[in-house]
């Protein structure tokens, strides 16, 4: 009898042990131009997303989370090295003809976590270069299934002319889908795609199972030509742009269905969020920054706040929070969770984000530099905004300079509409000087969109 | 033993028994001038609304629930009597030099249930008149505690003016506390209404729980001037508007807190909404659309469209609905919960929720108008919205008429930016038929601002 009772003891503690010792897998789900306003959770009148609400109220929803950059490339260069595209030289978007990519002196989450023993992932859109060293499996990645740039790409003037339609040319679009490298089809039929990387991103949660994995799943849509599949095309009242991202909250559910089947779910953090704002000059088929300023490649708040979700049952307490965080503080945060040590030769401008995840403590007060191109457009510290030049989205506005810098208090002004400047020249002065000293320290990497 | 058991399954049946039989209780928490953006639930970026949303969470979110005016009186009589406040006279709003105000002949939600039984308690701002005839307790509330007006009434030119800022005057707006009618405070302190307001509608709650009771529960705020007790002035990041929102949730959290406590929730209906948009001139101190055009005094979304949550725990699934519905649902909705006859002898607006409410049914297709004064500015059907004339909120902007009307579709366009009139004549036509016919067959009430 004692010998059965110690027997169940050890099987009841076996699991925990194994589950302690055992580094969390880690997922980030990344949406291209979903805005700040596009899901229920964030206020969206018509899209339904109860996947991602569900995940939402389960974990802990960011009312104040940036993507490190307003625009594709420089966004994801941000996010998998933890630092601002300029350090990579990646401030602008590559295209297609691009020579350039991300170097391979640049250390990624998943270099780092494959070092360590992950099993890492790469599903879904990459844009970060498509040439010998510059691709996924070049950066850490041991498998790689998706899109090599965005999905309005290699496209006919026509066909790009096209893309803000509710109705896309299909074929209009030469984009390849490729698994390490290789061409599987092109151009990819763009209706399969969210259905094809869902597929992908639950074989590798079902496959990857006796190690810890990474997975870095980042959906081409919404992005203009907005495409979706028959079972979601026509479903919902926002139009195509609304089936979209309802496919996407589908896709969602299925990535958690798929972790709780496994039986790893509450061995695994996940991150929802977006490269950007949403593209608003697409009409329709551009989305929503809810109340914030404008979209998508500007450093008005919709441009760069985006969703931001935190999930890991049993481990995140339900919860909102408006600390300011940013896809920079995923490499940190993954790190330290995988015990790898972080790369000690260059710059990390992110923090680890566990004292918040975890222990719902207030993170250091730091400040946030927006980047327009190589420029610090504006920084933000605690509640206060110093803009030194503004630029309205996507499209041909100029820059306007402001010498003294414009400043907004985003918690009273969250749609920055008072320029209080006048009335705060302490902080006004301590933004400046925060931008000064960084630009100053700046060491910017090879400009890869030039070559 | 046996007889132990008896009594037992007894003392189990009986309450059961007793709710089955009893009608519910029925609560409307309303708010003035608060936004459809300035929840949590509903996507405000920095107002913490916890108890708003644990109620969303557990309850029925509307995201299509319109307050049936876009300014206090009107929107306040088409709530009370269920209909539209042009039958009553009522387009326009009342100031305290006003003869007018809801007449007699008027049958309210509160006259109604008290003919069956009810405890009715009105709690908060009235707005519907101050003279003999036209007070609560002369339309079916047994008590009354509150203002009779707006709280930026009666107050000097020099107030007035200040009533936008973060810091009005505390004696600057002459407003009385009434009970039952007689003087307790005048002026009132504001900075103390939402406080004793809760606590009077805590009392009405834990006092009437022999009877079912109706608690019309319309609080002052955020309506300019924007005051909030100690306890949460300066709290929020949002400032003085924010405080005040978060105060009210606080008491939204009490009111539900007092029925679980008394036992009574799961008999209870609550509904909370706003009695129209955003004041969006008072700047800081106005609050958020969200992603809706406009604000108070207009016809477009943000003026009319309002939060609304339905609470009862046991009955209400919880979920999102995107059925379009009214405050003036709210009278035959709660006549049907209390078995009380409806009006036979007047025309109503609104119809019966209780198969979206309780069984998750769609409600038939119905127009909604949008009142702006004595006319219809607009009319919805589905997602297909026709605008005959636009006039931006609230000030000297004139009408601009739209003959043939504009359209906008509210499901792929919430924001109402384009006009699709063209490509879809025969939605137009449809849509001014049923206003036409509205029209012809509307008998206005004697006006009551002009007296």
């Amino acid at each position: 009898m004692r010998r059965l009772f110690a027997l169940l003891i050890l099987a009841l503690i076996a699991p925990l042990a194994h589950s302690a010792d055992r580094p969390p897998n880690l997922v980030v789900i990344f949406c291209d131009d979903l805005g700040y306003g596009d899901l229920g959770c964030y206020g969206n009148p018509v899209i339904r997303t109860p996947h991602l609400d569900r995940m939402a109220a389960e974990g802990l929803r960011f009312t104040d989370f940036y993507a490190a950059a307003a625009v594709c490339t420089p966004s994801r260069a941000a996010l998998l090295t933890g630092r601002y595209a300029i350090r990579s030289g990646l401030s602008f978007v590559l295209f297609p003809t691009s020579m350039g990519g991300l170097p391979q002196s640049e250390v990624t989450i998943a270099t780092a976590l494959k070092g360590v023993g992950y099993h890492t992932a790469h599903v879904g859109k990459w844009h970060l270069g498509i040439h010998p060293g510059q691709r996924p499996t070049d950066h850490g990645f041991v498998s790689s299934f998706g899109v090599p740039y965005s999905n309005d790409m290699d496209s006919t003037p026509a066909s790009w002319k096209l893309a803000a339609s509710a109705t896309p040319p299909v074929d209009g679009y030469n984009i390849p889908l490729l698994r390490d490298g290789v061409e599987l089809e092109r151009p990819v039929d763009q209706r399969s795609l969210t259905k094809r990387y869902t597929d992908e991103a639950r074989r590798v949660i079902t496959t990857a199972k006796d190690k810890p994995f990474f997975l870095y799943f980042a959906h081409n849509f919404p992005h203009v030509p907005v495409f979706a599949s028959p079972d979601f095309a026509g479903k919902s009242r926002r139009g195509i742009y609304g089936d979209a991202v309802e496919e996407i909250d589908w896709s969602v559910g299925q990535v958690i269905a798929t972790l709780r089947e496994v039986g790893v779910a509450e061995n695994t953090l996940v991150v929802f969020t977006s490269d950007n704002g949403p593209w608003l000059i697409m009409g329709d088929q551009g989305g929503s920054a809810g109340p914030l300023k404008d979209g998508k490649g500007c450093t008005w708040e919709g441009g760069m706040r985006v969703p931001g979700i935190a999930w890991w049952p049993g481990r995140i307490a339900p919860g909102i929070t408006s600390e300011p965080a940013s896809t920079l503080d995923l490499l940190p945060t993954f790190l330290g969770l995988a015990k790898a040590p972080l790369p000690s030769d260059r710059e990390l401008d992110g923090i680890d984000l566990a004292p918040l995840l975890f222990s719902g403590k207030a993170l250091p007060e730091r400040p946030f530099f927006y980047y327009r191109g190589t420029r610090v457009a504006a920084v933000r510290v605690g509640d206060f905004k110093a803009h030194f030049f503004t630029q309205t989205g996507y499209g041909g506005a100029k820059p306007e300079e402001h010498n003294p810098p414009v400043l907004h208090h985003l918690g009273r002004d969250p749609s920055e509409r008072h320029n209080i400047a006048a009335a705060h020249p302490d902080i006004v002065e301590k933004l400046t000087k925060l931008r000064d000293e960084h630009q100053a320290a700046m060491k910017p990497g090879t400009p890869q969109h030039t070559r």
